[in-house]
């Protein structure tokens, strides 16, 4: 029953994906351009900024289960993956869904343009020769893609053995995410400085992340009640959140829980908590798709009132003489044009630009050559706002029920 | 047998306490008292110094089930003993072993020389009429004395309902106990400020607190991990150390476990977090023994270093004249009198008393009057703490075993 949820909803996902993409190309793409929001704002969005997959992170001590955990989850290895008690991924591992098995190297995948990586390239030539894409077809991967990091080491070795900004990368990772996964075993609870940067590193995304008490069938009941409970006294502190974070308990392997030391009951337990997880993991692509839409609505409604601006600063210009020196005017005086078109369209002042950031970027233009308004244009973004996105949404809860 | 274990080291304790006693008496007071010891930093010990019997408080919101931990403990009610789903514990009860059943008010409490409880005259009239003494005999209180609490209210509450210093009361009594029982339950898990400020007056008695979620048989197996985890989250940041503190889960009632919710393997997780919780406190007496040989070892030392600063000073004042002159130097000079008497007897410096607080002390005195080195009277104290205080110890190891 669950599995099939699920499948209606990742049917919904991919057609409210595409409808947002159809909106983006007919209604608001066009309005970008005619008032240069692409050069003053953000770039234009490309098919794979919609396209790119809900992404989820594991992170944890070294020999945590997190490639295990992989393995368990997609049932087979992923193509270079790499188990052992040793400290075995020595790389960021993005496990993605492909036409066949493959690894891409790490300097490949960052100039794709049509793999949301790109942005990896300022962590420099040292830090893409220790990442990787493994590409295989996996129906799991077509809904998500996972990425595999290298455990975190403690003391001199994270410093000695990783020449590049560890931390840094997993912070970038982390706002990519939808999931963050972090992997502890009760005989690795211990949360190194270094693990607590890297945790630290993470603050502002603490509702993407699970913890995951892996292994806990290697102990009996008694002792997996101080593990997990040192577990939470010593999170509390490190994540510093007044909600407390959710622990799915278990072992995440493909392996039978192991009854010996963990009785019926310890098993039953388990297995309540490891539905938990893949139901959190199944509901991702949905969350995601939330997450989604709210950030198109926002952009949505900078570029109307960017194009308000823009319009505006061109009606001030005058037809023949002056033109230079009304510009200078006009950029002194910025703060009462925005002002003056806030309460002229009705619009919240804090979905208004940065007034200083906006004065620089305008010193780069000529307004003269600004576009009048449309309101057309603006007519249509404001349809999209506030009827296609509604329907989209219908359509999407309707499916999912 | 681990009944038997306790009743041998119960006789032992005893046979310790009463050897501390003699000690004391024979060996360590008269140098008290030859060198003015108990005018000049502490009153002399008294019998009811040795006998008062280890105490256990119990702490925690109103209806966790502190009054029915007691009932549970004692296998019947204390005198005045009130159970309830509502506030219903009123005052703070000392439940302590008397030749037959009876309630003492505070008032009378507070005067009785013989307990322990003077100290407790400083907190007001208002809050000796919500103090209580109840007496009745019973093999088990023999050995502790219990402490129930009234329930931590929250907000408003327990300012206007409690007309004295709730949390300065808590601090008292802890600093005089051996253990302290932190009660919640699945329903009451939320650490209100004014029970987080009660938890805090408990900085530096870290290691006697120990925390029970009581009533764990009222939910399910799942319930109880997040239950528990949320409290272990939240109980980390309050009580902010680092060693995580002692749980125990479980039910402390005389009604069997439910194990309709819980199930089989939950039952005999709570049995035996049940009888390590029991044997923590069969225990108390035996690490309380240990405090107070500590303590009094303590007090010898101190006791010698003042007999040597006493009697130096004696030394240096001159036969017939300029005594009051004499008198005056040595105290400007003290310090370089205790690094002298620091250097001739080979004396820690960290033993030594605050110098300015001698000072002071000293103005009273007149040096003339005070009494020359006894090295017989030293000589004793020595060979009690190099001699018979490890033979007690050694006494009380090996009926232990
Ligand atoms: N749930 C489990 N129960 C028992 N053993 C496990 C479990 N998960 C993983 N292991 C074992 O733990 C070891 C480490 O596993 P794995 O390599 O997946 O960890 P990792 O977190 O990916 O480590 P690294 O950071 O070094 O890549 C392996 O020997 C694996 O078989
Ligand atoms: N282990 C238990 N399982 C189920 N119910 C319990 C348990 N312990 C106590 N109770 C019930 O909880 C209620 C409160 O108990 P009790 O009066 O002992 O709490 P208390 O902590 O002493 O409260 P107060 O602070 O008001 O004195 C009573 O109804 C009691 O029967
Ligand atoms: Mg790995
Ligand atoms: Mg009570």
């Amino acid at each position: 029953k669950s599995k099939n949820k699920s499948i209606t909803s990742f049917a919904a996902i991919t057609s409210v994906v595409d409808g947002l993409k159809m909106l983006y190309n007919e209604k608001l793409k066009p309005l970008e351009a005619t008032y240069r929001f692409n050069d003053f704002v953000s770039p234009a969005l490309t098919s794979s900024d919609f396209d790119a997959k809900p992404m989820v992170m594991l992170l944890g001590q070294y020999s945590t289960g997190k490639t295990t955990f992989i393995k368990h989850l997609l049932q087979c290895n992923y193509p270079g993956a790499h188990i052992g008690p040793e400290p075995t991924t020595d790389r960021f591992i993005v496990v993605m869904s492909g036409p066949d098995e493959r690894n891409i190297p790490g300097n490949s995948v960052a100039v794709h343009a049509d793999m949301p990586f790109t942005g990896l390239t300022t962590f420099g030539g040292s830090f893409l020769s220790k990442f990787e894409c493994a590409q295989m077809p996996h129906p799991l991967l077509e809904h998500i893609t996972l990425v595999d990091t290298p455990g975190v080491l403690s003391g001199e070795k994270q410093r000695t053995q990783r020449s590049y900004d560890f931390t840094g990368v997993i912070s970038w990772f982390a706002a990519k995410c939808d999931l963050i996964l972090l992997l502890f075993d009760p005989h690795k609870l211990d949360i190194s400085d270094e693990f607590k940067r890297v945790i630290s590193s993470l603050r502002g995304q603490d509702d993407k992340i699970r913890v995951v008490l892996n292994k806990a069938d290697q102990v009996d009941t008694q002792q997996l009640m101080r593990v997990y409970g040192a577990l939470m006294w010593s999170l509390g502190k490190v994540l510093n959140t007044p909600e407390v974070a959710r622990v799915y308990i278990g072992s995440f392997d493909q392996k039978p829980v192991n009854d010996a030391a963990i009785g019926p009951v310890g098993k039953e337990l388990f297995e309540k908590e490891q539905d938990d997880l893949l139901q959190d993991l199944i509901d991702i692509p949905k969350k995601a798709i939330d997450r989604r839409i709210n950030e198109f609505v926002k952009r949505a409604r900078a570029v109307k009132i960017h194009a308000y601006i823009i319009s505006h600063l061109k009606k001030e210009m005058p037809a023949l003489m002056g033109k230079s020196k009304t510009q200078k005017k006009l950029i002194a005086n910025l703060d009462d044009v925005f002002a003056k078109i806030q309460r002229e369209f009705h619009l919240p002042e804090g979905d208004f630009p940065d007034v200083d950031q906006f004065r620089v970027a305008l010193a780069r233009y000529n307004m003269d050559e600004f576009e009048k308004l449309k309101p057309k244009m603006i007519q249509t973004v404001d349809e999209m706002l506030g009827y296609d996105i509604p329907e989209l949404l219908k359509n999407l809860r309707n499916l999912n029920d």
